[in-house]
């Protein structure tokens, strides 16, 4: 028998105190798709941001983790994440991995991955949500960045896998892209499209250890004079390229201290607030996009009137455009 | 004071009896932006579609006709029609160019550029409609196709400039595209971008004549080259290459013989009537698409709405998806 839900106030104070129970419970709200699920997650959305000034949390900063299988993602994230706990913040990692639709939940999905972190208790691990599309799953995800902001994580790390369009998707979620390589200066490509090089602040190539030290160093250089060929970022900031060893917990600290180089220069500029509100735009624009199709297209009246109409045109019977009309006809706005 | 209107029965006997004056004339309201025109000019499209069986047209031949400007597309085209016409086609010519919303219709829009064609009782010559996006004139030509056929017109000639995204609309209209191109091997781009090349069936090299013979011939030889590279067409159609002299009416022939070919191969397969059915279904799902977002995003109840919560959204007082969902309650379907 599934948990009764709390009351609205309940889920806000809750999270407001930092509740992890109750801050879990919210985001399975936020990913559930049954209806009284999610407007009980909205009124919670809503109340949460709807704050007066003051009490409005102090900026936080949302971290995209991106790389091929195998360049050590877990291992990073675990290593970055202790490093800043013990130095005073609150980290949360997400996940944004469509694949997990069939593996349900194949990145961070078993938290003993990350070990020493889940164990932290400045640190808040939530793996991908599982059975949805791209578009699901980012949503999901953006709304639960808002959840796990309100407690207080002032942190947010988001782990992606570098090899398909979520990376497009946690990129507009996100203030700063790190892109994590492997040692190895010939293997340009490492499974990483083109584009997701040119959405990278910060470029480090991890396992820099043992042997490795000097094929990482190449991997480096690689990746230095490839980023100088990239048109300049909107941001003003030429991305960093550099060399870590999360397993030996060698340069976490550099990569950081590149992230928060990164956060100055930007918020100084205007830029960090201006990406954020731009951000803010493109996913209201998206989610009516995507709400216009899904009501429009599926409503029971124009499902059967279009399979009767589609043959006709097909056929040539019918001009597609007063067809289209036809459908369109049948919706109204109003109140 | 604007001609009114003739009834929706004169316009379809006007049009079925091939009286070119009527059917300027309907075409006109097919592309009048006034409501009452376009209500009158679908009704006309619908009754000249809704034809007993045996009585639909003969199957007609849409071809595109693209190319960088001053590779003499009109000059062409003017061959092309004469040499049809003399064989007994009946040739409509139309165009597709949005740019001529500045220029009030800078290709097609000087008829006497086609001085011997547009005096042919069997060719009819209808410049772009001007003051409109690329999505308004590509449907507007895609209409107007529909009324020089049922007007008798068996060949239609859809010139366009191979320089924007218009091909793409033109190639997702016509049965086969033919992309003209200028003598010179070496110059591999002339304008064009490498889409429109792939998209072409039929490549024909013109102005070889007098001391450009040569060079047609090398740019014959690189275009071939350049077509043997490209993945294999869906219609199993290998793209020929070929030159041509549309001023000295060299080649005409040979351009057109491969037309035929074409249309030969692919209706014998079952090609071309595909085709035909994807692009009824293409256009049918852009007018919806379209349809839809002008209807909701134009409504004035939906603007008002939007312009008073975007900025609580791009301020983080509003999270996108709760904004989304306010502005599509608004939306309903019935009847």
């Amino acid at each position: 028998m599934p948990r009764p839900l709390r009351s609205i106030d309940e889920y806000v104070s809750g999270i407001r105190a930092g509740d992890r129970v109750v801050l879990g419970q919210a985001i399975t709200l936020v990913e559930s798709a049954r209806p009284e699920h999610q407007a009980v997650a909205q009124a919670v959305i809503a109340a949460l941001l709807d704050m007066p000034g003051n009490a409005l949390p102090p900026p936080t900063l949302r971290v995209a983790v991106t790389g091929a299988p195998g360049v050590g993602k877990s291992t990073f994230i675990e290593a970055l994440g202790m490093y800043l706990t013990e130095r005073g913040r609150r980290v949360a990692v997400l996940a944004v991995d469509p694949s997990s639709t069939v593996s349900k939940g194949s990145i961070l999905g078993d938290k003993t991955r990350m070990e020493r972190l889940s164990g932290s208790d400045k640190a808040f691990i939530r793996p991908s949500p599982a059975g949805e599309s791209l578009g699901g799953v980012a949503r999901k995800t953006r709304e639960t960045i808002l959840l796990v902001e309100a407690a207080g994580y002032d942190t947010v790390l988001i782990e992606t896998v570098g090899v398909g369009q979520s990376e497009t998707a946690v990129h507009s979620m996100t203030d700063v892209f790190l892109l994590l390589l492997l040692p190895g200066a010939g293997d340009e490509l490492q499974g990483i499209k083109r584009g997701i090089v040119e959405m990278a602040d910060l470029l480090a190539v991890n396992k820099a250890d043992a042997d490795r030290v000097k094929l990482a160093n190449q991997a480096r250089a690689f990746y230095l004079n490839a980023t100088h060929l990239l048109p300049p970022k909107p941001s003003g900031w030429a991305p960093r390229v550099l060399t870590c060893s999360a397993q030996e917990g060698a340069g976490i600290e550099g990569v950081w201290a590149a992230v928060e180089e990164y956060q100055t220069l930007t918020q100084a500029s205007g830029y960090f607030a201006e990406n954020r509100r731009r951000q803010a735009q493109f996913w209201l624009h998206e989610a009516l996009d995507a709400g216009l199709k899904s009501a429009f297209f599926g409503h029971p009246l124009i499902r059967n009137q279009l399979a009767a109409l589609e043959p006709e045109v097909l056929a040539g019977r019918m001009s597609p455009f007063a067809a289209a009309e036809q459908l369109l006809k049948k919706l109204t706005i109003d109140q």
